[in-house]
């Protein structure tokens, strides 16, 4: 039992894990680290590219080159090691870096390492690089995410509940087709994260300060060695438009937020006392420090926080990408740490999201229960007549409606034979009823059968729908798996090439 | 001349068009029409593709079907001749088409129209229709852009100027670097609401509340009338998720906004009196009530807040579809208006533009005065130093950071031969400098000429870059092209099985 | 019955009034104005004090100022007749205003009207006399709703329910008490209000373009005219801020809306299906155009639609304000209709609320029943335990949260004697406990006859509270009675000057 | 010369000093400590005055008290050591401050501290408490700017230089009027903030969860312990709303930035190479990693940058804050985290600033010439046309319109005798002109001159401004000085009663 026990957690089979307990202090007690501690691996794999091809080129000797590239590794190890920490008197990575280097080897070969190029280029070079991987790891825990959903609504297909419209119940549906149309969600999340990799995997390493240099730069061989798809075509347009893959990144994730907000929105009522259809595992609620029997769905409300966090940065990135004067700006600065700050906030939320989803108790008792009331069943039995008693749609409606209205002052909650033949008296409408039909289109299970089309809540639909994200998904696999390959053969190019150059 | 020659004009040579008076004007004098009026021709294409589905399935029998198809016909012509126009008393467009269909051909068949459909079925498929439009009509009026923007930078390929960091003089560039580098922005823009097709080109017909419908409907056939690439796979995803395609639109046109913005806010500067480079047609400035000599740029101005306006709207739908709880809430209904006031906002900004731009007048000579001025070409001459003299670039830029403090104190805004020699000296630096090599590798068109690699602002990048853009300026037309094609195809085949319905 | 009863109301006792009809229709079937229409009184009223002035101080001849007088009068007259509507073809209010004006006195009188004046500071007065209309008007919707919650709050003071954290039953309150919390809310937006007459209920006129004017006008004089509380001290400042009396009304307005989107959401869950707390009267409803049933929360649900649109335009003003360069930029045109679209969203949200207050029935039975459920009692047995018994606070805790696990298992939803006896035994504690206690600290009203504080749900703390609302609410109803004589007071001086003048 | 030195500042006379490189560096090489830190000092107020007040009330025995206040204070003094710092694996500060009490003074006494108490209404309390520093010290910095920009303008009351709008000369003003424009909007962001305490300097305590307790607590003694202005009168509203005491604070910070940026882009516009009318002090501006020339407003650039992030923030609290359920929701522990990061960004914003403003240096002659260019004094001469020679402004306008257009044509920038000879006999005018008047009304110092009244740039307006925001300035200190004085001695009195129950 972790410490937190002590305010709380008497009523409580199982207690959180550290990580979800992380996830609800979120920084109530945790320092977030410098943000370019983040972007030192990235920029030592600049710094080496940029000096393979500085080398190549004849721009530096192989001499310079050599001692260069060593210097690099070593700073490379250092880091590995958790040695190498950045040092404040020095303004970022970029200056650390560089400094570090000189002082290991000598300003003759290590004053050349900045050669064509600008911190302009190389912050757009890293954070590119910071991006692309926080892209590919998004899209790996919303394919673990769907996963789970997927698995969840398998086991409830057929589990039917009320399916809500402004809250209020509207007509019969399964705890699976509610789950999978969270899944479609998610989908598009993965689309849209993947086309990050369309408009910005291009390399912006040599634009320098935004108008290149005089130095004959080898730019599309610094975009094999990093994995990008090219150089960008313009170098004044990653300096001057430096938020915009940022904003692509922080749209994406505000979006993912704001379907991750939806599905936690409605576990929270689904798990409320009043609802009880769902429960969900003591490991992801929490205790009150003052009040005995609380068991609060904390997990779910602290990603309704998270999401406004993003909408927030959305905001902010546009701003700061407003009227801007061609040409780099240091206003764009700022958009790291919001990016970093995002990367924190949204992160975790996935794998913590499935995990709710994969413990969580359905009551299946309750669901059926509650898809019994409140009149579910009206307008399938309106349908049964439009369509096997020929009454046109806007008749049927209004003698169900008046139905429904005489069934509640006698206190029901679905539709009386009694109640529905006062209705067709009253319009006039002469048509054969019987107690087991009006039963019959009001239950839920048989509603539920008669749902014929793509995407409904019937058994077909369901199974339908579900080899189609399961094909999805293997096609989101097999993108992460391609990404990833593409940058781990970059990275060896590179390393081979640097091996024939250091010996 | 129009009327607003009374108030200002006296020192203009050309009146602006009434089109830019009415950019200008904004709503200030102009009303904007009730939302659902655009959407009637979206509602009564949908319409009558429900009902041919619904005949085909037979559950409209063909003469009901018949009767109603007629009926929207007819309500279509009304439509087109401006004669159907929205009754207020009535909630929305559905029901004032439905009620009119009533009215004309009674209820027996005209209250079938609604069978197997519900109002969220029906708007989501109609905002789907509808930015379905504006995504290619957004789409064509960047690729308009990007093409005066090309044309003008192949006129000004080798006009240098000042490249700007932090609004200061970074180093030389050309006139035609610039605008190219904004068309790269535009062509991210494209390729982002091409994007929108991908994700939201589906068709929710068929969802009706959210949760399907007892009848068979064929959602098959109603994309393919439709237009769409297929049927959304789930019934519920469109109906609680109905703020996204309009999200996705709105960020896609904030992005854009900012990017024209940025092209305002550089072009705003470079017409300054300070500045003077370029000078705006007096047919996009306005003069002022009170002073006589004013020449404002007021259409790049009012880009920059419609900007802003893109900004708030992105904000207001990812506020909407935060925390929403599974199914359709009427928050959404709001998002309509926010999109097509988003529409109107931002559609003339890009013809608007795309006229400033060709009309622009560009003074090659004052470019040119201000690239040889406040040490634009220092970079260059470092780059000579390392590159020739095999200096450390990190030494290299020492001597020539002092070089420049030396000759600032002479009152110079180049560096001088002694300044140089002086800052050599002190650096113990040995090295031979002459005269004419310093003003060589200082003088704008020769720094120019030595930029060597992709996407900078030598000649040889800028025809690369055009060649490029040309390209991919043809693939979005041919884009534009087909998707238009696959709209008409479906109206075609819907025409003709309306045909052999209706005979 | 309204026509809207075609699709939908056979099952509602009543049907909306048009005024919700209009509501929760939107923009869906309703035109907006041009936004300068609602700007004619103010400009007008702005020219006739600052032609006052003019003749008084002798900068306009006694026969130029009565002509110029008697021709706004009669344009004064044309509007409220409603026969003076703006000509698009003229740029604003501003040119409409002085064109009518010139073409009806002639260019020799009317030609002066505008003399030391700009644009700049006639659309910035405009905006702050519409403006402070508009804050008068809120304040006064604000404390109609107060009225209603305060009355039913009285009314409600001892009905028991459950309090709510994280959605889950916390603690036992009443419904006059979380009625009484939303006043709190709306008297701290009253506040708000109030002070924007603080910082901007200042007279901008006289600021011309932002520098002044050699004229020697009368700033004092036209600002008692105008009903300010003197000019701004400073010309440039309220042009170049052209955003700021607008981004203060509008956050003032998106904090009230959260508010009342807060009370909304409240509601909507109240009266679902699940909680049945409440129910909303059949007018604030809206049926399905598909679901016989439906009986929806409609009003509720636009509410918070148009909050979001309210965060939007906070984030469009305070996009627009930044980074602009000194003096006017027409940037800032366009808070114009950012402001009057928000009055039109939020305007109607106050009165709708207060009559879906009014009107909702409240289950008192039902709330008694959830206030017995779920061991909402057990945080006041544990400090019973801890005030009575003297046990410490966290070894109570721990007792409790035991005996809450214990009674779960027994599916009970309050604590036994036996599970507590049990957890006492375990945890190794003496203390003598009996059935009676055990119930009578866990039962709803005795827990509420027992808080003791001040703003808690007792009767005392209720019976304060009210007594300090009501006596907020006169001294606000006194503030709105001040405001609107001082400005009826600046507009009978100012009559009384004209007639003096025209005679 | 510190480390920075390397890559950049051969060029520079003085380097930046730490403090700024701070600034400019932002969260690059800086971690920011968890959030919970900076609370423990409020947390530790806020247990020690409801201990105090639990032993007044008899809730807690005499010797409870002593041992849980000699514990607390001991806390307080390893705090004030540094040697207290939060544990992790505990979920925030209050939970790190319980347990160790617990520890050092045992469950029995330590056990009782939380009695009557909730972490949700202890949070809202240290909020509240961190919140009124930052607003004090908010204040104090805002003052300190303005007292700076006073000086200054007092300085350059009588500089002339071109007053701007639409980024293009319109009249002439004086760079003190600038100055003193900006001053204007900083008084608002103190009144602004000012009112923050009018609305939440409100004592929390007490609300335990949201309903209070049965505990006779008294909630006066501890409002009058920690300096509020008395309790919050109703307990569910500060614990529902616990967003918007943030949001107040943020939405005034954003104006403020907004207010910043503004005048951070005009001096990065004035500092330029084609406006050069000011010069920022080399310790305000930063070099170049790779151009040797560079001399960038990075300063300046990185206040827009911090704006743009407040934006947001306002955008996360409005979206936070919006549809609610009634009582404490966990999403709003993320405003936490919002609020100190924007502390972080734009305290120092404000000291910053003030000392760019007071090192900057100003070009008077470059003002000067600036200020006879591009027709700046045309209003000025068309003034006297309509004062002294009773022309209609209308006419007088078309006149020096036409005027303007000729002198352009003759490349000049001053309206000519013989333009504006030209002009008047095309409009069949007859007025006597002379060429020294058409010479003095263009002439920047007589314009000046001119301004007669309030708030306008004259010797006298100027004059009458700075004694006015003397005035205001000194309210502001005395306002701060209370505050503050108010806050000692509620800790003063708290200390009193712990030493006489401590002994």
């Amino acid at each position: 039992m972790t410490k937190v026990g002590k305010l709380w957690g008497g009523r409580f089979d199982t207690l959180p894990s550290q990580e979800i307990i992380d996830f609800l202090s979120g920084r109530d007690v945790r320092a977030v680290p410098a943000c370019d501690e983040r972007l030192i691996p990235y920029d030592l794999w600049g710094s080496r590219a940029h000096v393979v091809m500085l080398c190549r080129r004849r721009i530096l000797s192989k001499q310079d080159g050599k001692k260069i590239l060593s210097g690099l590794k070593d700073i490379q190890t250092l880091y590995e090691k958790g040695k190498f920490r950045l040092d404040p008197s020095k303004e970022d990575v970029h200056s650390n870096v560089e400094s570090l280097l000189i002082e290991r080897v000598g300003i003759e070969s290590g004053g050349k390492v900045h050669t064509g190029r600008s911190r302009n280029d190389q912050i757009c070079l890293d954070m590119r690089l910071y991006l692309r991987d926080q892209v590919v790891r998004s899209v790996t825990g919303l394919v673990d995410l769907m996963d789970v959903l997927l698995q969840r609504a398998r086991e409830h297909a057929a589990t039917v509940m009320p399916g809500y419209t402004h809250h209020q119940h509207a007509m019969v549906t399964t705890f699976g087709h509610l789950l999978l149309g969270f899944c479609e969600g998610f989908h598009r999340d993965v689309q849209r994260l993947m086309h990050w990799f369309v408009l910005f995997n291009k390399n912006p390493l040599g634009a320098a300060a935004g108008y290149g240099t005089s130095f004959p730069l080898d730019r599309q061989m610094t975009s094999k060695l990093l994995g990008f798809d090219g150089p960008t075509e313009n170098t004044a347009d990653p300096i001057t438009q430096r938020w915009e893959p940022e904003a692509e990144f922080a749209y994406a994730l505000a979006v993912m937020m704001d379907h991750l907000s939806t599905v936690a929105q409605t576990f929270i009522l689904l798990s409320s006392s009043e609802f009880k259809m769902v429960r969900l595992s003591d490991r992801h609620c929490s205790g009150s420090s003052m009040m005995p029997q609380k068991r609060n769905p904390d997990t779910l409300e602290v990603i309704k926080g998270r999401a406004s966090f993003a909408h927030g940065i959305v905001s902010s990135l546009l701003s700061a990408g407003k009227g801007l004067f061609a040409g780099y700006n240091r206003d764009t600065q700022w958009t790291k740490y919001w990016i970093m700050d995002l990367v924190d906030e949204t992160g975790p939320s996935l794998p913590v999201m499935a995990e709710v989803v994969r413990r969580m108790e359905v009551d299946e008792a309750r669901m059926l229960e509650q898809a019994r009331s409140d009149f579910v069943g009206a307008t399938s039995l309106m349908e049964w007549m439009v369509f096997s008693r020929g009454l046109p749609l806007r008749k049927a409606k209004s003698v169900v409606e008046r139905a429904v209205k005489y069934a509640e002052r006698e206190g029901l909650e679905e539709i009386s034979l009694s109640s529905l033949e006062k209705s067709l008296r009253e319009m006039k409408i002469e048509m054969p009823i019987r107690e087991p039909w009006v039963q019959k289109f009001q239950d839920p299970r048989s509603i539920v059968a008669r749902y014929g089309s793509i995407g409904m809540p019937s058994e077909k639909g369901l199974r339908e729908e579900m080899a189609s994200l399961q094909e999805r998904l293997a096609a989101h696999r097999e993108w992460i798996r391609m990404k990833r390959k593409e940058m781990e053969r970059a990275k060896e190019m590179l390393s081979r090439m640097e091996r024939e150059w250091i010996g």
